[in-house]
């Protein structure tokens, strides 16, 4: 992998998962857990990551996962990620899951995920990633809203570490 | 659902299913074991029955399954199928196998299955399937090589039972 | 379960998973997968939800998730979560992560997690859950920074939404 | 492992394996997923392949799988393979699937598979497989049919390849 | 399911489990988890209870299991259980474990297992088992040894509850 | 790990392992799995030991094992352990084990298990191990009905072998 800078599109990191939900993902009141979800979030943003810088990545937060519906058991799953913004060496992934029945075709949204994920290199340091390039009009909103994130972040932990005096 | 036979066309049948393979999916020589291709194959082939037919249904077999080339742990692998050719009650589902590196982008065709499904109806007895509409050359060839994989699996069935006179 | 609003102090919600991690929990790297860790703390804020209401609950969000450095396999993740504040249906519950080195003992704070869980009733609606009572400094403290991340949250959106226009 | 190419017995590639179906390999409809199945019968298979072979060897297709009966959970499966016919490097694997419930020992023929195994050296290239010695009318008959299915096999390539064109 | 308490014989209950180790069931050290094989023994203890009481049971104990000799990643792993006597409403099932390399066939003894498996009527209580019938000399020395086995946890009961006094 | 003897305290390898039972861990009766119980008294006792020990360690045998009620899915499963006694490469570990409903905060002890764990060195061969210091009552009791459940193993070994002439 060249350790090249230049600037990569959005589309390039493109990345989706898909899986039919089964009776191993289920809780006891039959739906999806939670944590099958965050599960699948975590590995597509990775996949999302890995294709916008070519390195080894790590997760370094969830920023913010929202579960609008629940998801039931022989439905499939589907979680899409692109990469939103990226800064030195860490990018913000969103991600957008889908809920579908098979038989009726029927789609539902059912949560929003962001995540930061930093490239490593091979000594497992953070390593600068390639520049971001938004096409679209919907791919510069999703970098101002990214950058919102991440402001408000930074702000509320010295908030919170100033409370702590 | 309604009983309604009106026929489909292929692309409503198309399903794609997308998984990170794991440690827990190799083998000992660090390969992706075959049982966990076949099982993904299995289970996007029911997605694509199930979205043509719009009922329950069941694998009856595995007619072909070829492994072009090993995958290795740390790829993705992409299911995608069709239904091919739609008989009385039963449906030919196509399954091409792709296996790709995120951090290079390459990817390969790795394998290539066809498989007979079965529509239930909800005594679990075999029910009709809408018929099939293609509506492009590839689809038209693909439901004349189904029926010729149909038509040699009888005469091989005949063919082995006189053998065993 | 008694409708009764009787306010509980924080230390009855208080929760604890702990697991061996093995091989089935790694990643490529060799070290303990994201998910892994979000599945854990999203079943431990449940039990912690679920001891402060005493009803089915449900995960609404993750406010907020840090991996502050990785987990090894064959050391132990111990994930311990108690209800930081509740509100009408909901809680914010706090998760904080910890793995042990077995054989050396050397314990490290590897995540720390805040997930707002919804109380449920019988139609799945959501209901209203006991106050919480705050018995030490650190829990009052905890209390107010759960209602400035909330605040913050509803603010975020807000943000966002308008910038949408 | 020397490379002896001394025929060896079908007897001695005779392998079993045996599961107890449990909740984690059921589907919705409380029966053994497919998939489950061939992920067995692909084991067993290579289990007998090695055993006759006595080198690592690769799955390089599954000829014919048939699921004549459904599985339900709580039953013992069992998958018995031997080694059917052996050419230059590769083999044919046949695979018997039965079912029994253990409270009433009531034993049911639910599935059929062949499937063709490929040795491999080191290199991970094919290398030669030891000849096959028939000792019965019943593994002759086989090691008949087997040969007859795979030139079925290469006659429907040849088939399909010229309706190509 | 009949009442019927006609004794059966020793042969009836004999069950088997057969399992290849994959890389799922090992431990760091590459060697297969202790707990996969205490969980293969208990199953198969099951099976050969349930064959010899024709209903439900559930394990009551295990009265002893020696781990001899590790078993590897790679390995056929083969649980083998009779009946060996049968009281009132409980029976102990013996189980023996052998790893087998299927490259080369040497099978290795692991692991003995004594268990104590209890049958259930339909409300869960304990209900009278069949008789047993030893029928060759093997047979009837396992029965006075699980006899003796029996009389030495009673008398060990006896001595540490006395010794709390 | 300095090969330091020192003896060290009970309380020192005092261990717990907690998980919260889903459908995966179920039977068909809707209950927690035998097998997954012993698997997490092995893992639990093997912590333990390598606590006292810091060493690898494997485990000898389950001396005793009990099943005092069954365990319901949806419940968390406790397994707690320490060393009761140590020989010269060899511990005795006790564990106990509690299910609690977290809706109702309802704990039962449902069993109890002894495990004999021996400690290896980098050769895999067995290694002394540092002596134990009881430091309450209830310790020394329970090394002292460690020591008589050793006596009686070897006495009933002696016994069987005996009578096996």
């Amino acid at each position: 992998m060249s350790e090249s800078a230049d600037p990569r599109p959005v589309s390039g990191s493109h990345s989706e998962l898909v899986r039919w939900m089964g009776i191993e993902d289920a809780n006891l009141a039959g739906l999806v857990h939670g944590g099958v979800v965050m599960k699948m979030c975590d590995e597509v943003a990775a996949v999302a990551a890995i294709r916008h810088c070519g390195k080894r990545i790590v997760t370094a937060s969830v920023d913010r996962m929202t579960f609008v519906e629940p998801v039931n058991v022989g439905e499939l799953l589907a979680c899409s990620a692109t990469v939103n913004a990226a800064w030195r060496t860490s990018m913000e992934v969103g991600v957008r899951v889908e809920a579908e029945n098979p038989r009726t075709g029927e789609r539902r949204h059912t949560s929003t995920a962001y995540l930061t994920m930093v490239a490593l290199d091979d000594d497992a340091k953070p390593t600068p990633v390639p520049g971001l390039v938004t096409e679209t009009e919907v791919e510069a909103r999703r970098q101002r809203e990214a950058e919102l994130r991440r402001a408000n972040r930074l702000a509320e932990r010295e908030q919170i570490v100033g409370g702590r005096g």
